[in-house]
């Protein structure tokens, strides 16, 4: 038996500042349709995939920060993101800034949703490894405010949905082992993760020529390491003079890649994804429940920082 | 400022069963003493380096089973290594089995020490995640009864030595992202393993082409996330008609493998390794204080299985 989802990974190219959240949401209906038209059964759209990479800013105008956000989802013009799937018989995965007010508290979160081909929401996640810095610093080529911008979400869930297990995260999730053993531990078959990575680190530029090696270091590591598939969606290009790494990927139980972009534009990957390639390697090599030792790992919860032995 | 340390992996090419204690040794010294006249400070040795792998057979008698390990470390033929050590001024990491009486009562470890260069040793890891089996089973073409011939070791330390942080692990711990990270919240900036690894697995033969991408996925995968040098040693070759992988690698906390073996003999591969490269890493995007989240990790030390949700 064979449980197969065909899977469209849908890399967008630059969106600017000044295109409008009409125009991103056109692209995004034609990645549906043209997915759709490949007999795809789900999409998977990069983070904060609506607007600019806004983070790169320092904002202090609650009204002009607000643009960025979406407080509905669906609202007015993501609605038609849903009825799109929902006429398609197609699901997405979405990322974007969620604004949400609870108790008369505004909350913002880097948000995902899943959606399902009767374009229904199955389930939310909030990014929980936030990168960058809180405090505006000028020196830098271009700001990564993500500290300053969301809050952090609890943890990663997994949702049944397209015939198996599916688990999501955003970006920087991606870089940390424990993202995807947090998922694997509840059985994940397919992570869908969006992402906005810049080919320059400010604080590490010696790291820059290796970015795209180090993207797929981390999710063929995590795809392999858990026995689940990844897919790994950029968005890419130079957008407002910030130059994005692509590298959008679909990555197999194996840790192989099976479909992958070329180019820094809106392009589709596709593959058609057997859930049950994850069985040899959940019930062999990675069968947890025979080999893991978490009596040996707790410092990974009992500890936030290193902590080197003192120098003699 | 830089903290240079020369490492030496030292491959072996295989060891049958019936080669002597005293023939492999001369392996090993030919090895410390190459390594040194090229102005190495430590070499690294496979796991399990004095004997062929033994768990790949069923053995009952315990005094046969006794041959394959060391009641004392140094004992009567491996002292010569110690001498060499101290006398060449050059550490050495060793992997063997050990058989330690405790109170009377028998313990097998699958274990490794760290000796410094004046030849005294500095530490000692017991492999924590065994892997294979524990009872025999014959449908295998070799068995791999790690869980039958040794008790796992409580969890990963360091110890300062070679002017750095030093770990160590042993094979199947590679695989494992808790291994590296264990370690990387202790400071970790070389971590040491030795491994035997045959290429054909036989509850899985459908991973078999992928054994060397894998080996080469998970150090790279580790060393990265973590900031920390990777030296990696095979056991390879035909050992008692099992094929074994080499892959020997040493591998930068970029992630980049800056030396290797090509042969599946005994073979050196040579590294001047800068320990402070791992700062870059360590401090920035691997920053673990201000970017890891364990209030998110608990799953990782509360479940050792996976729980994935109830099929609807």
């Amino acid at each position: 038996m064979t449980r197969i989802v065909n899977v469209a990974a849908a890399q967008l190219g630059p969106i600017q500042r000044n295109t409008s959240r009409a125009e991103v949401i056109e692209r995004l209906l034609v990645h549906l349709h043209n997915a759709a038209a490949m007999g795809c059964h789900v999409v998977v759209f990069p983070e904060l995939a609506l607007t600019t990479f806004f983070p790169r800013w320092y904002l202090e105008d609650p009204a002009e920060m607000n643009m960025f956000y979406e407080s509905q989802m669906p609202g007015p013009e993501t609605q038609k993101l849903f009825d799109a799937a929902k006429k398609l018989g197609i699901g997405f995965y979405l990322g974007y800034a969620e604004l949400s007010v609870e108790n008369g508290v505004a909350h913002r979160y880097n948000t995902s949703i899943l959606v399902g081909r009767d374009g229904e929401i199955i389930g939310k996640y909030r990014k929980v490894h936030l990168p960058g810095h809180a405090q505006n610093e000028p020196w830098r080529a271009f700001q990564h405010l993500e500290k300053y911008y969301f809050e952090p979400g609890p943890s990663f869930n997994v949702w049944r949905a397209f015939g198996g297990v599916m688990g999501m995260a955003l970006c920087n999730d991606r870089r940390w082992p424990e993202t995807y053993r947090v998922m694997g531990l509840q059985g994940v078959e397919m992570i869908m993760l969006g992402y906005n990575t810049p080919v320059h680190n400010p604080p590490a530029p010696e790291h820059d020529d290796l970015s795209m090696f180090h993207n797929q270091l981390v999710m063929q590591a995590g795809a392999y390491q858990n026995g689940t598939w990844v897919v790994g969606v950029a968005k890419a290009g130079k957008e407002e003079g910030c130059e994005m790494i692509g590298g959008t990927s679909i990555i197999a139980p194996s840790g192989e890649v099976v479909a992958a972009c070329s180019t820094k534009g809106d392009e589709l990957a596709i593959a058609r994804c057997d859930l049950d390639l994850c069985n040899s390697y959940k019930s062999t090599t990675f069968n947890f429940d025979r080999h893991r030792r978490p009596e040996a790992y707790s410092r990974i919860t009992e500890q936030r920082g290193a902590i080197a032995p003192t120098a003699v």
